[in-house]
């Protein structure tokens, strides 16, 4: 069976060409005039897009606000039909790209789960894509297989009809738009203390695994004069790769184990969830690693406009009493990628102009 | 496994001591300014506010007969996005929701079944409830947990952004939206023969375990001298809790093992599912009580003004033959579900005056 | 349980009568004052229907070209709900029947998977129908028993409120909107050189199982001078119904295990999958019936006209480097079912005249 599963992976040629490219080479071919057409790794996003970006989300929530508001941003893509479609199984980030899309009012097909009827009929995965660009104008891909929303980028940008593509997730390492809700959430709560530059942010957890802290961190090149802080276990340090980039582009960073020393120094603490590595000597979740939980008491340690942030789901690392303070914005985190979310499917469709007039 | 799931389950303070609260204590909770704002139990649905849902349903119907006014339902809450979360399958119920949603234009987000994949990662059903209430400004929950929607209504509402909570049925006892499409039934049936008030209604089928012929029970108290007839075998007889409440309430009611002599004396005939208690002595499920059974042959003994509901999916209760006579109102209840669950969330809106002055 | 479960399908009176029936005596009782109001059989298509639909897919691709066309299309049913009801899993023809109704604005319910939860509780199927009836405008069902939308649409036909049904496959034989989008494909493929009477087409693989190119055999009786070249191994030939069809209507047709020489000579080129029959000897799938399959070298040898059809999912039998051919159109045909389903649930809610207004 298996086997047989793997004779049905048809060859596009070129494929294995393009893949090992560097990504900055890439970049180009995911574009359309000056334009992102494909939204597949964090790298396609520079300072300007990412200001954009910013403001066209806090353009979308504002209107939203009003039920006149709304109606507009709900006939910008009415003609329009997006699918998603998660392999991977993922509520959060389903159900957050799917309101997005119902924000603007598109009409939405869902395959949710491991398995279609036409991958059990031996069909590629390749081809299954593209039978989807025929009946839809944007499909949001998430996928446990590393580069496979880049592939299906990369084979419907040569047909004769491509339809845009989001890397909603995809393999271990590329999850664009929750960097992107990252980095609005920073960006709206440091609104009145001049945005994200020159900001001190402590990243806490796993750092070694965990997808955003290293998606979050390649960002911040875009920005000027952020210190990072890297509170985690020794175990769970965060790897060379990014510490050598942070170190190429004198972003300045300290590594610490120390996590109590810091709450008082930041402008951000960006919680993420610790597990333990190996489970031989089974214990209570709750009681892993207590030092880099971050409790109610804590709340009298940090600056006064500090924000906690998590990805979320949350397990120990944050004490469900800090959510009542103003500074826990993980919900509005959430929220957030809603709205950011938005903003990128109403760019990819070119309405943003139509929805920027609303503000003249 | 099970134990490192039961560890998940966090501690929101206060609800211990809020869930022993007596139902009538609990009700300002869930309400804002004199309207409901959670629709939790059927304790909360007064003589006024059953008339006025019927009313509203009546006036949704009507306006749904034609193209523009089919047209003006849907924009009505073109603007909002409702959740169903559906842990616990039910298609009927989750049918009904949905389009009763559809008819006033909402945007629908669905979970189906009985797993998530945040539950998977170990993130407390409360984070998964204030996740989705980030998306959505509505949640229907059905959940096999009793209290569940309760407790998710009683966090949310502690929260800054609070979102309505509809209880589509949680545990084994309360479905608040079943007994109000029953009410909407029988006073709809009974429009021209002076409604509710003062009619008699047998119950038959288990009556022991029938949730809602239990709650139809309970709503009675809104009436004027209503009669029950409790028909079932004596292992299914209604429970003590029930006869107390009407007791205490002066309803009168009788019980009896005769259905025969009971058909023609009364308004409407409630049918439920009835199935073996114990199942040693295997026999086939057509011939389990057919006592208790409505048959083509009993249309000749009800009175010509009798109706036969029954909540669905029947078994062998009624017979398919009896379908086509119009005293049979089971589909019918089915629809009238779908109105007055729109009536509901149009109310829970605020845009029941928007309906009402159509018809000035 | 099964036969429990057996126990459960209860008998409506005279379905066993009506459906020994042949199809031609059964049309009227799906049909209402001369239109078609529930499809059931690729039967019920004569020559006049077939251009209808054709005219009017055309006319519904054209219109949502533009954002004002597509936006007038979703308002023509925006007060309609539909039900998509796939009992048997196909995500190809359910994605394209979902967005065929999105094109014209319907809200959807969704029932995919083997089994509801009513099903579960020991519901009839025809009850279960029923249910879904109270809710919604048009139910499009797909199911493994043959026969069942057909029962489907009778149950329903005989209460006081039937909604049309829509045969999305049903059993081995009937899928009648596959053969529909194969027409359109064909008669719009040869739009300028005077439509499909008068052309050559080869059916290529498994025609002994295959149902989609059954289905196109039959509906060849509605067209002129039509010669069909059934190619072939041996133990997968054409049936001899159909050929006894064929004869009784004098429609031409050859048979051949010859591939090579039929590519020079055809108009359009139908590839099906092909399976060994028995699997004793397990040979890779790429290998089986090489002689059966379309590579790039073919495109030199066929007519510059020739269009490549298959009802995908494909396998083997058609080399990926065909794809980019102008002439390989299996990628817009199912494009076209989209836009043909589209204008064949327009014609069931008469809004067919709007549309041509459009064009006036």
């Amino acid at each position: 069976m298996e086997s047989q599963k793997e004779e049905t992976i048809q060859i596009y040629r070129g494929w294995t060409e393009f893949s090992k490219k560097e990504v900055s080479e890439k970049l180009d071919f995911f574009s359309n005039k000056e334009r992102l057409f494909d939204i597949i790794f964090a790298q396609q996003f520079d300072r300007a897009f990412l200001n954009f970006m910013c403001h066209l989300a806090n353009q979308i929530r504002l209107l939203s606000k009003t039920k006149s508001g709304a109606n507009k941003l709900s006939q910008l893509l009415s003609h329009k039909r997006a699918m998603l479609y998660f392999v991977q199984p993922s509520t959060r980030t389903f159900i957050s790209f799917l309101n997005a899309c119902h924000i603007l009012g598109m009409k939405i097909s869902e395959i949710r789960g491991t398995t279609t009827s036409s991958e059990v009929k031996g069909e590629s995965p390749e081809d299954t894509i593209r039978t989807f660009s025929s009946y839809v104008d944007l499909i949001i891909v998430r996928h446990p297989v590393a580069g496979f929303a880049e592939k299906t980028a990369w084979v419907l940008n040569q047909t004769e009809r491509p339809v845009s593509i989001i890397n909603g997730g995809s393999g271990p390492d590329q999850h664009p738009t929750q960097a992107l809700l990252d980095i609005y959430t920073l960006e709206r709560s440091f609104e009145r203390i001049g945005g994200l530059d020159g900001k001190k942010i402590a990243m806490v957890g796993d750092l070694k695994r965990g997808r955003t802290v290293r998606s979050l961190s390649y960002l911040m090149k875009n920005y000027k004069d952020v210190t990072l802080y890297f509170v985690s276990p020794k175990v769970f340090k965060m790897k060379d790769d990014i510490k050598g980039f942070l170190k190429k582009h004198h972003i300045e960073f300290l590594e610490t184990e120390d996590f109590d020393s810091v709450k008082p120094l930041v402008d951000a603490i960006y919680m993420t969830r610790i597990q333990k590595e190996y489970s031989e000597t089974p214990s209570k979740e709750a009681d892993i690693y207590p030092e880099f939980h971050f409790t109610k008491k804590d709340l009298a340690r940090i600056q006064s406009h500090c924000i906690i942030m998590h990805p979320l789901p949350r397990r120990y690392e944050i004490e469900v009493d800090v959510d009542n303070d103003p500074r826990a914005v993980y919900w509005r985190q959430e929220r957030n990628g809603m709205w950011i979310r938005a903003a990128l499917i109403a760019y990819l469709f070119c309405v943003d102009s139509v929805i920027a007039r609303e503000f003249c």
